[in-house]
């Protein structure tokens, strides 16, 4: 028993699973990037009692507690863990702080060998032991409830981050390093990889039930580039995680969908700009696709978003997909509206289409 | 004479010219978008002796004087007037700083029916006569030497800033008015496009000899609304210009490229991203291509910047096409290896590809 459990199979919704798999499902499952978050108020009351954002990250029982959240409130089909991409460059050394209303900044970044060799592969059980503590509580409180997804960034993102030292329009100094010296760009980011696949793993270790890739700054290189310090990359960690179902979601990534077809993942997740006919003809059943409303739409007034939440299912028909957004959930979007869409998703009727 | 002077035809090089109209050239010809700025110490000068950047934009001589600057020090085929796109809000009466790393950031924005009837579609000769006149003194010192470039925001970007305020990741504020308050928006819209029009008009009468309309934001709009909030009001602009040849550079327009292929213009800008082979099968030689290096190649040693640039000249091929960057120069790039891309362009050999 224990161990069906913590291979995920003992769950009483498992619609996220199975459509993943590309497996029949009775409806399409519903989640949304940063579901856990500050458009909740019941979020903003445990997030404003505390120092700082990586205090939450940073302490167990509160991220179980706000990863929960959106399942009790909002009635999705899945929990991913309350956590950031950017834990993973903190455990390998280079710290980072959150800064309000600004974003990540990092006092050092990597612009050198000596850089690289300062900081290493760590021993993600050790150093990232919170992340894992959060997942086995949230895993104890779902109680099979919904599927629990653990995360990363991919490696080219990880990277941007780690040469840029913060968000940027251009991550022209992590783009800089990619043409100034491929070598260690190489070096680093088979370093990031490398840490990545341990965090992973241990994140299944201690209860997720899926991954997902993040790879935010996808859309910042061109083909050439993003093929060899980007997919390839992500590419390493899809071969090495066979324990659950991996998806992809690669940003802007609008040359390189072909390609991505190649992966070794059960799912391939859409921004709101990527074209759902394109990628159904690209993919061509071989993979389930998430997304990918625009985040904007639920701006809207309700019928308008149940419209254009059933305009994107009968794109996507009824397999192989999960319905999502086509980009993280904006703070300042009404809860009401972001139910009014996982509604509609659950309503919806396949013969409609 | 003075006729003739006016209308551009006595350009002692009018590669850029014949090259936009389809005409045949003795080679390509190259600018890059931001050649006038802080990449050559000769503009940093000028501007760290004034206030501000505005200053700059709103004196004449010096934006003249820093126009032509790279025209002696890079040897361009073309100068492009030193301005700002948001000059438009500002005559139209919603008013910008320009913050020190920061970028623009405008006190006020539209956000009611209120807001958009305190803005007006003002006398542009009276309120724009610092960019005219601008024009007319750089037209004087070129004395025919290379043609000049005018330039506006497109509308769609231009509403971003006056409704989002500022520089952003998402423009959330800016989207979320199309959906809330999609009249308002194409009220707005057609006020921005009433005056960038009378604003582009001109600046070919004071001797622009090519205009160019940016679409920075392009790239956050799905395809269904940029076609209804974007390229419906480039297309009015297009269809409005048939003094000078127009190129529309739509950043990150991945999905709409085959509806561009239908304005009303001569070149379309290509950014780094864009696949230049299925830009070729898109426009079918019956639109000038414009681009499209990465601007980051520019930080590699000048054997690679030649391999690049050749690369992407073999692309193009020998017709329609007007070398530049894929987006703007960025502010650290050393000049010298601005100028190994631009000697590289000139001494490309047609037989080599």
């Amino acid at each position: 028993m224990l161990f069906l459990y913590i291979c995920g199979m003992n769950l009483s919704n498992d619609l996220l699973i199975r459509a993943a798999k590309g497996e029949k499902v009775e409806r399409t499952p519903v989640w949304l990037m940063r579901q856990a978050g500050r458009i909740l108020p019941e979020y903003r009351k445990i997030r404003n009692s505390l120092s700082g954002f990586k205090e939450l990250v940073e302490t167990p029982s509160l991220a179980a507690e706000v990863t929960i959240q959106p399942v009790d409130i909002l009635d999705v089909d899945a929990a991913i863990i309350f956590s950031d991409i950017l834990v993973v460059p903190d455990a390998m050394g280079l710290s980072y702080e959150m800064i309000e209303k600004k974003g990540p900044f990092f006092r050092t970044t990597i612009q050198s060998q000596k850089d690289l060799e300062s900081i290493e592969i760590p021993d993600v059980e050790d150093k990232l032991s919170y992340v894992f503590e959060a997942i086995k509580i949230t895993k104890k409180e779902l109680n099979g409830r919904v599927p629990l997804i653990g995360f990363a960034g991919a490696p080219w993102t990880i990277f941007s981050y780690m040469t840029e030292g913060q968000g940027s329009k251009t991550f022209s100094k992590a783009k800089k390093m990619l043409y100034q010296n491929p070598t260690l760009s190489h070096q680093l980011l088979n370093k990031i990889t490398d840490t990545t696949i341990l965090y992973l793993k241990a994140q299944i270790r201690a209860g997720a039930d899926l991954v997902q890739v993040f790879d935010s700054w996808a859309g910042i290189l061109n083909k050439e580039q993003y093929l060899e310090f980007g997919m390839k990359y992500v590419n390493k960690i899809c071969d090495a995680i066979d324990e659950v179902p991996v998806t992809v979601f690669s940003k802007g990534a609008y040359s390189t969908l072909h390609e991505m077809a190649q992966l070794n993942c059960n799912t391939i997740g859409l921004d709101w700009n990527m074209d759902v006919q394109n990628a159904k003809n690209i993919f061509n059943n071989n993979k389930t696709l998430q997304g990918n409303l625009d985040p904007c739409a639920l701006y809207s007034d309700f019928k308008t978003i149940e419209t254009k939440t059933n305009l994107m299912l009968n794109k996507f028909g009824n397999s192989r997909h999960i319905a999502n957004l086509g980009h993280g959930l904006y703070p300042d979007i009404n809860p009401e509206n972001v139910k009014c869409f996982i509604e509609t998703v659950k309503a919806y009727n396949y013969q409609n289409k």
